[in-house]
């Protein structure tokens, strides 16, 4: 008790050091979680510091990501490779402990978190797989999730959305444990709810715990014992107090800013800490090593050993691996003249591939009859039925991301979900966080457009695909034909450090003769779809159902002696990748007559069209109507696309 | 009872009618949600279909918006301005019955709906307004704000924020009824929750109540009754069954697609309906004119003589006009050299307008510290002091955005909100209701850059900006000195049908000398801050905390015989509406030369630079370190901004 108590200070007094080092970050939460942080990672955690991938593993996530520091602390004095010099560099450019957790940074960081509340819908994705691929593989794949959480994530609307899918799907092996300090960044959270929380989580299907000590390791201990063996997902209430031992502990001014000379003294003074700044005695490193490090060494290797015997070695490491190949041969393509819903050539794609990829699992944010993405035979996923392939998401958009998320930061499975196209707004910060950690999951976002008709202007989307654009590191693809959703698809479930986001419609989009392979799309992102068959007057570009409607107007400009090109850009940003040479041999320089087609944000086509051409696009909210009505309207007919060509050639002819 | 089963048979008829005769449409949900809204309607609501506009008429938000046709239904039975006609056009170009309900196209139609969980939001903030509204003129005020929610409505996270928000604030004389049919689009919700709604509404701190039988039309009425008496927000769960009468009642067949023929005949048989379609009895209409029109009508005549005899009539009459005129020689200005952080500056202003509009009122999502968005000596608007004008919204960013919009639809107030810049991703949704219902709500988005720092990657806003600049019908203003931090709030205050996005910094923003004043914002967008003092080489745009940069930049070019234009930005699209003599003299079109500078996104900036000029933008994401250190590893000083510009010279030089 007494090594426990001093390794607690450790565990403190390194990530106080380390916020006061940086003159950056948040004592606050260190000083409250630390003791059930230590409760945890010393007697329950099963993580091996020496191989912090280890797939088996037990999953931590501190979803109050502003407690990094003392998950730093942690790291270091249980083994891994963060050091004393790491610490020192807490906060600063280019270290490998940034302000927030960042996964991918940090070797033993299991998620990036700092926006409030995903930490636990990742938290929920991992124990999603976990529970999958332990029903497939046994005890090799039977290891818990822990999520930390703070007031801020449970105010948060993502907690509900989680936790929610969590209780319906008996996630038995998560166990949450809630910060309960009652303070906020502003001040007492009295001021901005009074919620039950226990009450809230057993609404849900949770057992709950309350822990009224949170500096009571022995209770906290059997609080998380019990939790583990519970049935159900476990929510433990620990009830502690904001900047412990601090001047202004359980106040809000001890939340967010680092400690000034004096208050550290205080709080030194309180804990009879009296070491330098990073300071700490070899005999608590060897307790944290022992305690944490060697029981979990010991376990991988007795893992390693079962893994090494099982007839299951050889699947668990392929999924594992993050590269899927792709037999191009055995996917459906289309003839020309196929004509079909955008979401029902997406459905075939997706069919086609699950049988190549038998890891893909997925579904919907409780649309998946109207985004076709079902996976046929592949069973519904529940509490009993881990296998099913199709996860009922329910009507948890950011739910759903969050928890897709977490299934890729888990590993061992590749991951979609889908909806409208309108509804990715509930999704936008995790999307981010998708792109942001690396992680190729894949977002199918169908009824694409103003075409959606009837439903009206909630329900079509106009700045989505421009908004979703400008999120670095994510790809973005709507494609024009049949055959590039086939390919989109393709490139979807054999990316390795990009997350996909689809564009499909929900009206029929039609396969047209191309001088050019739509698989150029996975090469190029934009291609020629049609020459000129004169001398180019102009270039149309195009994406999803609009390249048929450019195609045609090409044909009926050519009929009068005005030839154009048309191009295909059903990936902007890769295109603007390639080689000049290739983009010059696409888009001429000097050739600024573009017109670019489709019915959307003009936002986004502005880097491509330049200010001479000219963009057909949508730059206010739909309307209710028919949807043939609706897009007449919004004028994307042969007629209109014909003029606009003539408009601007009149023009730049006037101008010379 | 005779009566009441009739007049619930044709207000469910009309409604089916309608979908019919659209081919489009939601069935499910007008069966089950029938009885409990003409319960509503015949027993409790008051509103004056005549005067639909009326200030203190009972609101209503059917939050589950595909019901609109339940809700046209009943709108045309009690009188309102929506005709049979208008129900024969449900969902057709141009009418005023679109696919979703929506604010401002329908007389009675209190909020726009479709967007699952947001109108739950929306009455909250409703409640809110009249709460204050109550407090400040006693039983002028003195309404009921009533939701009506689906499963798909609760499954949404905003529900928890909402829910959240108005236990904590007590908001009593909100009833929100829950139309528990336990199926949703995909199947039964068993499948996506298990979640017991009345245990976690009492979590909460709401009143909850549950009728068996959605059809006993007393239980509801008896329901509704102790709720509006309640002292506490309340719920009330209403089971239901889905489509009932028609042949898939209880199933998800019946939700989204309309009756066909025979489903028709079996459902006008079990409700013994043999009419013409659209064909209503005149002592029917009779019957819902007198139980809601006449009643509402008595009730609003009798408040107007109170009203007219009122001394707060003036003031009422001021605060629910939408003509906010500033004195703008009231608002402090910044003289040449000011230096603070664009958040404390944007403070300033707040507190000048806020002397000026006593109805302006907003909060923070638990940031008011660091957004510094407090209106000082306003008070803390609370369930004890309602009048506060400073509102603790909590870590609910969705939630607030939703409460703000339903503030605006009330009317009588003018609201704020604020967050981090990132942390727009999780209002994304609502912001986009923001405009589309043309609420001048404002929001206030601080720490606005990569200058955040130390927080790092997750807390640094890259393409926020650009998304937000995609959506139609919003101000999106960053603006690039104090006093355009000034004349931005000004407008924003001012703006009677466009909300406003502000994107403020934490970091110093400087007043520096300009060729003209910072109000050309509020008219132009954008103006030529600093012009050049010899022959024009190139044009720098900025916009936030790089004007500076690019006017330390200019004089920095100008000592090296290079002369450009300095440009301020702040709000594109509006620079973009300005007629082409305007825009010229600030961007000759043919001075191709552009560079665009922003810690940002370039996606914005293609539109207004060419393919020609140079965008210095951020595509990646952030980093975690010092904010003058992240900024220099950005390339955001004034020698780089001189070397882009050299280097752009140069290369078009070679061109020619």
């Amino acid at each position: 008790m007494e090594e426990d108590t001093r390794n607690i200070k450790a565990l403190k007094m390194l990530a106080i050091d380390a916020i006061s080092n940086a003159n950056s970050g948040h004592p606050g939460i260190v000083l409250s979680v630390a003791p059930m942080l230590y409760t945890l990672a010393t007697r329950h955690l099963v993580v091996d510091p020496t191989s912090p991938k280890w797939i088996n593993r037990d999953r931590l996530v501190l979803s109050a990501g502003h407690g990094s520091a003392l998950l730093y602390s942690h790291l270091h004095l249980s083994g891994f490779d963060v050091s004393i010099n790491d610490l020192k560099s807490f906060r600063k450019m280019g270290s490998r402990t940034p302000g927030h957790p960042e996964f991918g940074v940090t070797p033993g960081v299991d998620a990036t978190t700092g926006p409030l509340g995903q930490g636990l819908g990742m938290a929920v994705g991992m124990a999603v797989a976990q529970k999958r691929l332990e029903k497939q593989f046994g005890k090799l794949m039977d290891h818990n999730t822990f999520a930390i959480v703070g007031d801020g994530d449970l105010m948060e609307g993502i907690s509900h959305e989680a936790a929610e899918f969590a209780g319906i799907n008996n996630l038995n092996k998560l166990v949450v444990l809630y910060d309960s300090n009652e303070v906020s960044l502003d001040g007492p959270t009295s001021r901005s709810f009074k919620t039950n929380e226990r009450q809230r989580f057993a609404s849900y299907g949770f057992d709950t715990f309350l822990v009224e000590d949170g500096d009571d390791i022995d209770a906290i201990d059997a609080a998380i014992t019990k939790a583990k063996a519970s049935p159900n997902p476990a929510f433990i209430e620990i009830q502690t107090i904001i900047g412990e031992g601090a001047p202004n502990e359980g106040t809000n001014k001890v939340h967010g800013a680092p400690l000034n000379d004096e208050a550290l003294s205080v709080l030194e003074d309180n804990l009879d800490w009296h070491l330098a700044p990073f300071e700490i005695p070899a005999e608590i490193e060897a307790s944290f090593h022992e305690k944490v490090g060697d029981r979990g060494i010991a376990a991988h290797q007795a893992w390693e050993k079962e893994f090494d015997a099982s007839s299951d070695k050889a699947e668990i490491l392929r999924d594992f691996g993050s590269n899927v190949k792709v037999d191009e041969s055995k996917l459906e393509t289309f003839k020309v003249g196929t004509a079909a819903g955008g979401r029902n050539i997406g459905h075939t794609a997706l069919n086609d591939l699950a049988k190549q990829v038998p890891n893909l699992i997925g579904g919907a944010a409780d649309l998946a009859s109207s985004t076709k993405t079902e996976i046929t035979d592949g069973g519904t996923f529940s509490a009993d039925n881990p296998l099913g392939k199709n996860i009922p998401f329910g009507v948890h958009e950011f739910g759903m991301s969050t928890i897709m998320n977490g299934i890729a930061l888990h590993g061992g499975l590749k991951v979609f979900g889908s909806t409208f196209a309108v509804f990715s707004d509930y999704m936008k910060a995790a999307i981010r966080l998708s792109a942001l950690q690396k992680l190729p999951v894949i977002y199918i976002f169908t009824h694409d457009s103003i075409a959606v008709g009837q439903d009206g202007s909630t329900h079509q989307p106009i700045e989505q695909l421009a908004g979703l654009q400008s999120i670095p590191n994510l790809n973005v693809v709507r494609p024009g034909s049949p055959n590039e959703i086939v390919s989109a698809w393709k490139m979807a479930v054999e990316s390795v450090d990009r997350p996909t986001v689809m564009f499909l419609s929900r009206q029929d989009i039609v396969e047209l003769p191309s001088d050019n392979s739509a698989t150029l799309l996975e090469k190029r992102g934009g291609y020629v779809a049609s020459f000129e068959k004169g001398k180019l007057s102009a270039i149309l570009m195009a994406t999803g159902t609009e390249l048929a409607l450019t195609l045609e107007a090409q044909k009926e400009l050519e009929a009068q002696n005005i030839f154009t090109r048309v191009v295909s850009m059903p990936d902007q940003a890769k295109f603007m990748q390639q080689d000049v040479l290739y983009r010059e041999s696409v888009l001429p320089n000097n050739q600024r007559r573009r017109i670019a087609v489709e019915m959307g944000s003009s936002l986004g086509w502005a880097n491509i069209v330049g200010l001479d051409g000219k963009i057909i696009g949508i730059d206010s909210f739909g309307k209710s109507g028919a949807s043939d009505v609706v897009i007449e309207n919004f004028d994307f007919t042969v007629d209109d696309v014909v003029a606009e060509v003539k408009n601007l050639l009149f023009k730049m002819e006037k101008v010379g």
